[in-house]
């Protein structure tokens, strides 16, 4: 690789563009009109401009993103996460117009995009997946057959739901009549149909997931597990490689299954399986994601592994310069995602001029921002201003540097989360690991 | 420890701060009148001022930082680098006051410091010290008997000298009588003396220090060397771990020798031995530092071993946590000084008002600073404002990523060394790792 546009903005451009310098590699960035003067835009050998503000015209512009890598004589895309890095139409067309696309292969993209497809993928390959209802179910006695099979709680779904509507957990049999009419009822005011399914309710999980690399030629590895419960209306907050309590015997079993889910997918570049661990040990697939993702930095930490470079060598057509054998996982890591907005008003953004600014540093403090004093964050693109990354030898030590990180942080003129961070940083269930993906919703009830 | 007064300033006083942060440890900052709007100032718990800028009445001024640390209620002095951390007397009032004094007994301190006694007790213990003449000479005949011994090239010296006067490299024998006596007669001259003595004349060495941990209890390790060749009139300016050509058979036979000196010196908490190495392989004592360096970060990130808190833990009476074999090092890492200075007009200080700053982060950068947007660099203290550390898988990977991350740093209102470093960074011999103390002087005739 010689060129390399980066077709995103905001700190993960920034993090691809220093990857890129630092393997000689020439940048191209593209930008929106509204990001003149971002870091991005800054940083790179070559911008360029592909439109206005407005996402579908700039940073979901397919036609304007493929004729800046064209006229600009570069040989790659790389998508980052968000916009375009997931869209199996553009990685398509990369193919088609012989521009190399830092990722999966396009069909591998559409295939493990699709829900569906991607689950039946999985359990023939005998990777565990939330039991559930094969066929879908429009009776009470089809349903208690199904959920008898499933075992109790389990979910009733409206097919056709979406924004919790339609949904109800029974938890015996004895209630499973009228909350399953209920449900059906709901949907069929809402959706206008009454088809329903069933899952098995998953108690309080983790959300556990294994960072995959995989190069062209089938060889697989992993790099250990992150665990990303910590979540607000399912949007990540905080991340921590490795799991506070996974047991060496679990994380092995997990990794295994992430290769063997990965190779069943025929998967290439990095990549991640997104698990639910329940309490018992049981685990669930849940999706693979076809990108790099905002919480890499942990992954990267503890095991050395600089990512983005590996996603670019094996793209170039590399093979993979690690084993399995030789990930050793060093220490604790843990991700703060530094948003513009208001946690006391609902979370509400806070775009704004960032009036001053200043960053902690030191030993095992690591700040991945596209922000500087005199900055516009933007109303346009998403709030997360920075990451604060730090590391400890354990996950005690990591915790307290991470509040002592945060402690230092000073961003003036908007208003950010970080009180939020420090807040949950000290939160004893927090510290004891009693971390689930229920923990904001129930720390927000006891606040 | 339950506080801890910090006496000193700058980077190595907020990196202090910071590490007993994460201990729970309450900080008492010192700070003379023109320091109040310093960085180590505002983020400790407490600040006390102890005098005016000039040093000898504030960071030097014994009975001021003793006061403060009584009247505060800290238990113990972490005196940082420079200023008062290797003056023997000062550890030695601590000791009086019952003051736990972050470093070695006040004894070990005035033995090391001595140069001639810190020799003595080396030899003693069979670590090499580079070979010399023991008796004062006074004529030629005697000169030459003892450089036959010590093995030519030999560096004739006077008793008395200093500043570069009465020394001369004596190549071959023939060449003894004529270069001693002009030596001798400029000593008389300068000095009126002519007492001279000889020292083996080692060739463009290498600077190599290994850091060590002792505990109170007679426990001692090294963590691996660190390469400080790359040096301005002895000013150290870029320092990397491991250095770029040692074996690993010599790093285990230096690391030995290392434990053995500070041994030998019964020393306790972090020291650090400094050779000089030849390319034959044969290597000498220089000197023990009885206190934590400015280049401790290198060891810290190759090592993962938080050297701060380590000093705090023994210094506590804590027994080492670490053995010799838990130490591995991983990676590499280098560490640029950034100064307010002028490279080109002979790195002439360059103090006043920082008016903008942008510091580079992201995976493998670490900033160790105490300056910030608005700052004033003052012209009472030194000039290192910052310093640039980087980590990566090889040392050429480590080198792109200085590159890069020098590229970044902006600071505005006063001139730095920044592109000076880059040109280091950038110079074919550094990439070779053909560095030894001659470097900057040769590399200067070249620019």
């Amino acid at each position: 690789m010689r060129k390399l546009l980066i077709a995103n903005r905001g700190e993960i451009a920034v993090r691809i563009i220093r990857a890129c310098r630092e393997m000689g590699i020439e940048t191209v960035a593209v930008y929106s009109e509204a990001d003149k003067e971002a870091l991005h835009t800054k940083l790179a050998d070559e911008a360029i401009c592909i439109g206005p503000a407005a996402l579908k015209d700039s940073y979901l512009n397919m036609e304007a993103i493929l004729s800046a890598t064209i006229a600009s004589g570069a040989e790659g895309i790389h998508p980052g996460f968000g916009f375009l890095s997931e869209n199996s139409k553009f990685a398509g067309l990369c193919e088609a117009c012989k521009i190399c696309f830092v990722g999966p292969p396009s069909a591998v993209i559409a295939k493990l995009g699709d829900k569906q497809e991607a689950r039946k993928t999985m359990m023939a390959a005998g990777i565990p997946v939330i039991p559930g209802s094969k066929e879908p179910i429009r009776t009470v006695e089809e349903g208690k057959k199904a959920a008898r099979r499933i075992g109790y709680p389990v979910m009733v779904k409206a097919a056709l739901g979406g924004g919790g509507k339609g949904m109800r957990v029974v938890w015996e049999e004895e209630a499973f009549s009228s909350e399953f009419l209920t449900a059906q009822t709901e949907s069929r005011q809402a959706f206008g149909d009454d088809t329903m399914y069933l899952e098995r309710y998953i108690r309080k999980p983790r959300h556990i997931e294994f960072q995959i690399l995989a190069d062209k030629y089938g060889n697989v590895i992993h790099l250990g597990e992150r665990d990303c419960s910590i979540q607000r209306n399912h949007q990540k907050m905080i991340e921590e490689a490795p799991c506070a309590t996974l047991s060496e015997e679990l994380r092995r079993k997990m990794g295994k299954m992430a290769v063997k889910a990965a190779k069943a997918a025929g998967y290439e570049n990095a990549g991640t399986i997104e698990f639910l661990l329940e309490e018992t040990g049981a685990f669930y697939f849940m999706e693979m994601n076809t990108r790099i993702q905002v919480e890499h930095p942990v992954t990267e930490w503890v095991t050395g592994v600089d990512l983005i470079k590996e996603q670019i060598r094996i793209a170039s057509g590399e093979l993979l310069s690690i084993l399995q054998e030789d990930i050793r996982l060093k220490g604790h890591a843990i991700e703060c995602r530094i948003n513009a907005e208001v946690p006391e008003k609902g979370f509400r953004p806070s775009p704004g001029v960032i009036t001053g600014l200043h960053f902690p540093g030191g030993m095992g403090v690591r700040i991945d921002t596209a922000v500087y004093s005199g900055y516009e964050v933007l109303p346009y693109y998403d709030s997360m201003i920075a990451k604060v990354i730090v590391w400890g030898e354990s996950r005690q030590e990591a915790i307290c540097r991470m509040q002592s990180a945060l402690g230092e942080v000073i961003v003036e003129g908007i208003d950010t989360n970080v009180d939020y961070q420090y807040g949950i940083m000290s939160h004893p269930r927090y510290l004891a690991g009693e971390t689930d993906v229920e923990f904001i919703e129930q720390i927000q009830k006891d606040w």
